[in-house]
């Protein structure tokens, strides 16, 4: 499994993914899931989860393509415009995953892949796509600011109520890192170290890069001092009061003979 | 889709379930999945998630069995213990899904269900059970002081962090439906109202016993209240520091050319 997300800010994206990959609980490994391509009028960050074969065979070709200056096109870095990118991105999941599945092989485990794809082109806006095994993708927007792929639900409830796009990038992080932890500590699959980018609106290259691992200060002060804050703040709501009554009988069954 | 949780507290037990059922998500329904018995030497209660038409039926058979007053074995009211009320709960519900799904029938969905059991019988401690669709089981411990069945990684964050069986049960209430909140939000097939129960060690009937309404006036403050909290809970963790350094290079991919 898997844990990556991406915001949408009004300043710009922010991304962050785990590194943790595995075929079996006793087979694990680290592997990077973040990848970018820059160029001077544009950059591009993908996030994978799914089949490691398949998103490293999509960034492989991806990155080939883009390497061969003299034929740029296909190659993310020769689209005109995000959306060019995300279909072309689109295209290679489902080729690879067809080229994989087509020819009759079976395997225990799917050859699906799902793909987050942001950044910008020129003077485009920066744009967030979802892109599906399928090929197809949808858009983030100012509704759903935010994609999440693989173990998204243990983190999903606080990014719902903190996330702010209008927030700092350093808020961001701290918020990425808050639904981090809660995702690895009730998922084995989801693992440290934690990548994490930030791109800023129209600069056209990562404001920030880096990578946080288990022993990072930071995060252990955030994942001891969030089960601390968690509690006060469930404190701070107001008590429930037990009603004052009978209990109704018992719901079903025979009452005491 | 379902959310069930019970505790095992030190001074008892406390179950809550939601009340909604899918076919689809046009085809909605509002049906108790909280289900006790109770006689005077012991109470009994399961929460169900799972195929409805399978839970009803271990229900409706075990229901049955505990009214035929002469011939109490095996019902669940003459069990010389909640292991044995376990035993035949499990068996119960593997003899309903073999039944479905064993005369070559097919479905679209498959025919299990899990369920939760607590309770108490004579002299012997409150119990908690979680039991598996083959009709084996686990119990609660002081380890593992809590079942959730259904849709519970939207939930479960909140429960690791915050939980005490040592807490009243007015917080414990308090807690799971802070936890209900985190995963309605987030869930369409998980609904109000939410049914809830007390059982008290020693007692052998519900001290309280309810029914959450989606108007219920403490659980809308709940739901408003817990979105601020979680905010100033954010807020008052240590700010990130972005490293004040030039990012290091793209991580794939060609350098701008």
């Amino acid at each position: 499994m898997t844990y990556c997300v991406a915001l949408r800010m009004d300043r710009g994206l922010v991304f962050m993914s785990d590194t943790r990959t595995n075929a079996g609980v006793d087979n694990i490994s680290v592997f990077r899931k973040m990848h970018s391509w820059a160029a001077e009028d544009r950059f591009i960050t993908v996030l994978t989860a799914g089949n490691l074969a398949t998103t490293q065979a999509v960034i492989s070709l991806l990155d080939e393509r883009s390497k061969a200056v003299g034929e740029r096109v296909p190659s993310v870095l020769g689209q005109p415009s995000m959306f060019q990118v995300a279909r072309l991105v689109g295209d290679t999941l489902r080729e690879v995953i067809k080229a994989n599945a087509g020819d009759g092989q079976a395997a225990d485990s799917s050859f699906n892949a799902t793909l987050i794809l942001g950044g910008q082109v020129g003077d485009g806006e920066p744009r967030l796509f979802l892109i599906y095994p399928e090929g197809n993708f949808i858009e983030a927007s100012d509704d759903t600011p935010f994609f999440q792929i693989g173990e998204m639900k243990y983190g999903r409830p606080i990014i719902v109520r903190a996330f702010d796009p209008a927030m700092s990038f350093a808020d961001a992080i701290k918020l990425l890192l808050v639904s981090f932890d809660s995702t690895i500590k009730a998922n084995l699959s989801v693992g440290l170290p934690i990548d994490y980018l930030v791109y800023e609106a129209g600069t056209h290259r990562a404001a920030h890069e880096g990578r946080i691992q288990a022993d990072d200060p930071y995060f252990q002060k955030i994942s001891s001092g969030w089960g601390e804050a968690l509690r006060r703040a469930f404190d701070s709501l107001p008590p429930f009061e037990i009603p004052d009554r009978a209990p109704a009988e018992a719901s079903t069954g025979a009452p005491a003979p």
